[in-house]
């Protein structure tokens, strides 16, 4: 293979966190690249936004876009691809391999968020995409007048089956417990709809179909019974997970896997710098991961400069430092 | 006095990180109160801002009037105020004094920013808002056809020189050193204005006028001749710094005055949080303060919700914990 290209910055991911990432890392002259699966991430799926400040009422997907855009404006690069791999070269440098292209970079940036909860059952690697999904609310022709299966009992599924049943022809709930766990009012406000049906004490055992999902293999638990439930379409909404693996030999990770970062978004490794919600970070916010993004490309500046000598530099409006 | 009013949420400090952490005490139904000098803090003195990410370029002032209304649409109530004192009381509530009000709290959230570094010589008190002003661009018709000066040699200084060249007849800026500190390529556009002076190596002794500005007195340190120049206006742009001496009794502070905060923006002191520049965070920008604001009220969140009894609750679209 012919040299890889030579970035300054490597942004993978392109969530709040990665984009502004990119656009602060971009806006101080470093060529930048951001290498990524989606544009932005979980924001991306949450159709309204109220809290992200300065902005009254978004939907997500749109805020994404402009985060996108506002880097791009500054030499920003965006790519599609699904990063595998981080080598670390003699020179200090990094060498990022992913699907399709590899790059080498001087600081790598990690800003991959959090990924859809897996079932961990048969059927579910081969089914995937196939009518297996794990975003309820990304792509509506998939399931419009189709029989819709979501499985979980929190927040998230209730609020799927919620926006589902508006157009498929009917949609089961099936919660793990006893009882579903989102709130009242969001557990009150699916009830009101016609076709949906919920339910509970429900384990999925496998997700059926032999090249396109045809139903769902429930093991209900109060009677250890199991039924084969039919749907065109299966939703997995059972919570996130940090999928870091790929960088648990050179980063240190907490017992959830999610990378262990300082104040700035250092992490244990000189020139890796990780931001937003794939961190050690506690809340899941638009703006906070944003402010981490911004933070992690600070830093970056900051190891960069050093790097080549120059004193720590002062910037747009400034750092305290 | 009669029974102060009492809150859930007390924010000392209007500015970015304020205004976001007021909005989203209110959006989990806080009685929330934002008590502040001004309406947002530096960020509003900042004329262009290009790197909020998701709105290409706004002036500071408008953004912030946009964070503030934000917020009070969710019931974040707004007081203009100096917040003075706080007081713990026995039963783990705090007592806020203000100049001209006082509250009692089970929270306060304090994001109160940074102030401008003052000259500490006779007459700067006297004069203060008489001629002698700390923000250069903040109020044009101060010195419009006026004669200028310019304490400080860093970029908001030489960047308030030109700017102020624009309006004002004539400006000189006095720098403490033997050279600006600015970047060059900010002090070469200053040196294309015309109707500028660089007085490099100059002390501020005395800021001269009796109930308005007349003049400044300035040794030259090369010469060790002191030399009184006259102006209509006087601005000092000589850095800021954490003014957090009233609260140092109750909570850890650094050597720079800046409140110690843990990762969710928690200080030494249960029920008390700080967010933004006042603490030992490192970079300065909106975003990042808006995102340490969202932090420290999402904490004070879970905070409240262990002292009632209750879990630490899901919110808005989620919370890791």
């Amino acid at each position: 293979m012919a040299d890889a290209i030579v970035y300054d910055v490597v942004v993978v991911g392109g969530g709040a966190a990665g984009l502004t990432a990119g656009m602060f890392a971009a806006r101080r002259g470093y060529k930048t690249i951001i290498i990524s699966q989606d544009i932005g991430g979980q924001a991306s799926t949450t159709p309204d936004i109220e809290n992200y400040p300065g902005i009254d009422f978004i939907d997500g997907a749109d805020l994404m876009k402009k985060f996108k855009a506002q880097g791009e404006k500054y030499g920003a690069e965006f790519k599609f691809d699904t990063v595998t791999t981080l080598v670390p070269k003699e020179d200090g440098t990094y060498l990022v391999k992913a699907a399709t292209s590899e790059v080498t970079t001087q600081v790598v940036i990690l800003a991959f968020g959090l990924s859809h909860r897996h079932l961990n059952v048969p059927g579910e690697e081969k089914l995937n995409g196939k009518g297996l999904l794990y975003c309820a609310i990304c792509e509506p022709h998939f399931y419009r007048d189709r029989k819709v299966i979501v499985i979980g009992g929190g927040s998230s599924a209730v609020q799927a089956a919620t926006t589902l049943s508006k157009l498929a022809s009917d949609v089961t709930i099936i919660g793990s417990g006893e009882r579903l766990t989102a709130e009242a009012v969001t557990v009150e406000r699916m009830q009101a709809k016609q076709n949906i049906t919920v339910l509970l004490n429900g384990e999925t055992k496998e997700v059926l179909g032999d090249t396109q999902v045809t139903g769902l293999r429930v093991l209900k638990k109060d009677t250890q019974e199991t039924v084969d439930l039919n749907a065109d379409v299966v939703f997995v909404e059972i919570g996130y997970m940090a999928k870091a693996g790929w960088v648990k030999e050179l980063l240190e990770t907490d017992a959830r896997g999610q990378i262990k970062i300082g104040p700035n978004c250092d992490t244990s490794r000189p020139g890796i710098f990780a931001a937003g919600d794939v961190t050690t970070i506690t809340f899941k916010q638009v703006v906070i991961s944003a402010g981490e993004g911004a933070k992690a490309a600070l830093e970056a500046d900051q190891y960069l400069l050093a790097k080549s000598g120059k004193r720590g530099g002062r910037i747009d409006w400034g750092t305290k430092k």
